[in-house]
């Protein structure tokens, strides 16, 4: 690749700034946390977030710099043994189950690790790095994203473990919203239509390609369903009615003995919720979160809807600006949605929104070759898409191509739902 | 309903007929089994012998002799809580991993609860029942059909994991074919096709409503693939290389030490296997049987496919005829394939194949009010859709639009695949 | 040996009497089992009957016939594999909790195997076996025994487990008892005594060697604690306080909820019990039973007394005819005390009497070699020792000095308790 | 209690050296570890260092401050739910397997709370409290001192969990020792002997009441079994051979592949260890540690003895002065034998030796009232008592009468062995 100068200086810089942007948000989310609170893992599903944020940079180390930058200096070769995930291309790992029990290396260690690498790779950047690596460190910046809203949703889970529940930011007054109203149906024709991201910007290699997928008419929830409504579920007896339950659902019923969403404890007849300002009241208004699809699926059912294909999700945001209450703000929480606007609202943040595709490969999907090519792929099987990002997720990190994806049983994410019909 | 008399009573004929021979086959399958035999359950994804024959025919005297035939005398009030399976609706029900505990009611009660039950049916058939008890009828006797393939999984199962390998039937010598030679890939256009039933003739609630569907060109193999293939797979490291596999099947390889399909037995260096005619030597030349999804998507991986889609699947069977190795013809295995002929051979029958669709409801799908509704949509999470039928499957049961599921770790039915790719 | 040929004439007699009548014993206990029931295994812990029918059997070919009976045919050689069960110096076993998979060989099978074994060793005790043969002939019998007790308890769980609640005998009315009345305690001095067998007659290998041990002054209870005194300890909340339990019971009661004895049900208030004879009401004057040591240590524990060790109860009975409520006598459930008789009643039979001595080797205790010195020794860990016999033991099987062992957990023996305290 | 003002004034001069004593020894333990250090836990078996430093301050602050100390303010009303470990009486607990999940309160915090009682503890003690209340804070310091040696070995567990293999102390050389030689054998004439605490000076409640009990001759070794010895049973196949084991410890073999002591692996042939002193080479004059009960009961039937009884050992003590490797000299490793004595050798110290007796009541034993009352008697249930103290054990702890008890699957204790005979 031989390349213009003045474009790929130019490009460099704006990848400088990116690159200090997401680490340094990552530094940002690191500072309400003590080393212990770094360091404990709740459960196999959650990590540390010293792992986040080592495992963040062995990226960058082991990807960008070991292969592309003569002469760096590895911080520690224990890490890659410690730090690596799901990369079986790349050697043996440290069990999962047994991230918690990593006290040493220290946050601190880990701070200084991250600053080592980030010396190295911003001489990377600033030498102008060609175009297969500027994706790759684009991606490396992509990646770190995801696992920031991944450390918040862990923290929040390992102190609800905590009987003192810890804030991880000062709790601070909400103030309480009038009730968003019933939501509207706003109707689409549908027929054959294209999804999936066309290849301009940034995407993960699931997003695409775009291809035709055919669509029958259908009607989408303009608003995203509130705790207000969830609890006119619960009082119906909705956790308790087999009917409205996927089989696989109901045996989690049965098991984990749920009957509210995660975080939610009855005080004295009123329902609150842990959250990452603490304890506080469930605001009937806002959007419901930390439900699982069997919840959202079962809820669905019960109002005589069904949720949203992913190609439908698609299709309605499609003229939709991405915006939202995102992690930026600082909010931490979802917000309850504005006036009526005649299209679809919150359709991007506050929640993650269940759709009922199982993840699958789109039509001509190949895996890429290499550690990178472990990315999705190997993920398609036993879980559903969720779309449009939540009030965890950085702010310029979703599309209207995004997927994400969880085992339906899952409840720690800010996980919500939209409710559709065919039309 | 007035109806026509005489269509009342060729139907009624027919009816009869059908549910004769639908009741006899299951009589005719216990026939080699023992008191124990039936009684035993060897995992819980399993049921006795005993618990099949019973349950379908609790099915005919819950749905439709106790609402429909006026002075039917229930055989037993207990067998509704020892028979009743998934039916939450119907109420308690004796828990599944202890089916195996029933010992009492005997083998021969059964059979007397069969007949019992077999002479009010054949009265209420022979007044000339109305359309919809007509199809209720032809359900269950659908629902029978299914059971009877689950019947000789589960006891191939059960023989399987005792010492003395018990053969179900007498072992018979098997021709040895010769090889069918490599596959041939027959190509489809695709294009904005139509799939699912239309409503002519009897399916099950999930096989509809018929649709539009985008299928992109592609190219599907003329036969299914042969142990001989599968023995390179595994020579060639198959069940070794975790880039081969999903995540979750890596995660059973690592769980269950997976080195060969189930039932396969390394001896003195030749592979043989457990069948419902003893332990037999491996077949080169004959599909390959008892393989999880997880394995036959690592096998596509390794032969450079993929599994085809449940559309492409469907659109390639739609001008095969429904003929193969079914359960009728008493080989209980698989066969070789036949010579070449131009287009797809073994779509029906021999094994069941795995397509690389989850299991999710058909646009439009709905499911049906009270018990006959929570046939399938309950179970539409986790699973992947299998097509064809197989060896043990009834002769009448399956069409092109026939979707079978299981969840992607199961290897105790008759599972086999047939490789596709993008043209 | 050349022994006496008069003498050894006529302990081939007694031997054979004795041989004939506890195989006899087994082929009656097997009487009332179909097929289904002698094959199906409950749980872990116990064996189908069939096993322990085979396994007795097996004994007597596999230490007794194929060592000393040149020219036996061994019945079935996979029955070494399938019926062996701890003996780790004779081979790989079946695992223990498959058992109840294998449904071949069948009840007619193994009856057939047990004629065989009979044959050939009444042919081989006719031949006058000399000493050390006879003592292992004996050894046989008193382990077909331990299991024809085992058999019963295990039929009786098994039977527990299915909601139609089978009696294993018919059902029989039982007089109703008057109340016994409070317990007399009888003291005993204690001082340094004697206690385990002194080697005239058959035990088995942990009851010996005889030694001293120093008892203090102790009383003991006249009779067995009554299911009234069993409904008093409930009602008073024994099972809700942890400061009447062991830790390790306390764990027990968290985990699994006992709130009754083993088979209690409470039918419109008023409480029921499975016994074999099927579900009959609880006697309140008759021996609580089914009861784990951690129960009756906390019941102990609320009267505020202790429970015996195995030195107190051996030297209470020391002058106490070997008789009581056995298996002979068909009641098959504990019968209440009999009139004070100034000294301990229902020492023999009844109940099995859970002490609060581990099961531990006496002091000179040593493993015998081979395979009969895995008998016991290797149990001598976690048990605590049960004394005198229960409603389930043959009527010839016991003595003072017989160590019975379980776990502290186990409940579905016919165990319970007598009280003791401190002089 | 009116008291001698004089004695009641030296008494409490040495019983504030006492208590300083013991509670900066706490501090000092603390030292090396990082916040996250003292956070993490293990296995369901350990706890945090955390956890010990609080849970031991706790038992003051409940059980001597608040009932004691007119006007003392607690530190924080929440400690009580997390600190207090298993005394039912004082109510709801944090459930111990998530003991690690508390990174609030922080080790900063936790020494906070250690300070803020120590200040009303001093004083409480300037004021000459009576001797019950002397009594109880003895009896805070002892549970204190057994939490010292706990977070000895909860941190050697954690930190061998870690990749990185962190050493608690920096590494030190330790001099070769020649082996000791061959054990000899002391013989001890037994007869009616007393064991047990006397009453004068503390002792736990489990030690007492002092006992007649009988002891038959025999001879105990001089020393502890070596690694040495170990590696010989190793090399002869001692953990393949099942007759060698007690059916409970033949299915930890299974379960666990257990092939050597917990903490050995194998660096190119040659045995390491983790130590408290990061990994070092066994050393084969040293004797063996942290193996269970069933592998000391193992190696002791293969070298043809057995383990002690406790009566031997406490009979084989009684002469042998309180002095050995204890935790103070800062070893923090068992050390080789010294030279030959005539009488038994490292009794105490160094590791605590397996006996062959369950931990059950003294003859007379009663469990005193109130949650002081739940110390010791709700383990005496299948735990093997242990003897003489170790090399993390605090230097003034321990006494002949001591009694030690764990399940007899534990390793992770300093626990190893000497051999026994009759004589």
């Amino acid at each position: 690749m031989t390349g213009n100068p003045v474009r790929l200086a130019r490009q460099s810089s704006t990848l400088s700034q990116r690159y200090s942007s997401v680490r340094g948000h990552s530094r940002k989310l690191a500072g309400p946390l003590s080393d212990a609170d770094a360091t404990a893992q709740s459960m196999a599903d959650a990590s540390p977030a010293k792992w986040h944020l080592a495992h963040t940079t062995w990226f960058f180390e082991t990807m960008v710099l070991k292969p592309n930058a003569p002469g760096y200096r590895v911080f520690d070769e224990t890490f890659n043994f410690l730090f690596n995930s799901y990369y079986e291309t790349i050697g043996a790992r440290h069990p999962r189950p047994k991230r918690g029990l990593l006290t040493r290396p220290s946050l601190d260690a880990i701070l200084a690790f991250r600053a080592h690498v980030d010396v190295a790779m911003e001489a990377l950047i600033a030498d102008g790095p060609d175009r297969a690596l500027a994706d790759l460190i684009e991606l490396g910046c992509h990646h770190e994203q995801q696992h920031q809203e991944l450390l918040l949703t862990d923290i929040l889970h390992l102190f609800a473990q905590s009987p003192v529940r810890p804030a991880y930011r000062d709790p601070e007054p909400v103030a309480v919203a009038d009730d968003p109203g019933d939501a509207d149906y706003v109707a689409f024709e549908g027929g054959l239509i294209e999804i999936g991201h066309d290849g301009a910007g940034f995407a993960f290699d699931c997003e695409g390609p775009r291809h035709k997928t055919y669509v029958r008419p259908f009607r989408i929830a303009d608003r995203l369903v509130t705790n207000r409504e969830w609890m006119a579920f619960m009082t119906d007896g909705g956790y308790r009615d087999p009917l409205l339950w996927l089989a696989d659902g109901w045996g989690q019923i049965l098991e984990h003995r749920w009957t509210a969403p995660l975080y939610w404890e009855d005080r004295d007849g009123a329902w609150w919720s842990m959250t990452l300002r603490g304890m506080q009241p469930v605001d009937p208004s806002a959007p419901v979160t930390h439900v699982s699809y069997f919840e959202a699926d079962a809820f669905a059912s019960w109002a005589g809807k069904r949720l949203p294909t992913e190609a439908e999700w698609e299709l309605a945001s499609a003229d939709v600006p991405v915006d939202g209450t995102f992690a930026g703000g600082g909010r931490l929480r979802p917000r309850p949605a504005g006036p009526p606007t005649g299209g679809p609202r919150q359709m991007f943040g506050d929640v993650w929104e269940w759709t009922r595709s199982p993840f699958t490969p789109y039509p001509g999907f190949k895996i890429a070759e290499g550690a990178v090519g472990e990315y999705n792929g190997k993920f398609m099987c036993g879980q559903f898409v969720l779309r449009g990002g939540s009030c965890a997720t950085p702010d310029d990190h979703v599309r209207a191509t995004y997927r994400n994806f969880f085992q339906p049983d899952k409840r720690w994410q800010f996980s919500g739902l939209r409710l559709a019909e065919d039309a």
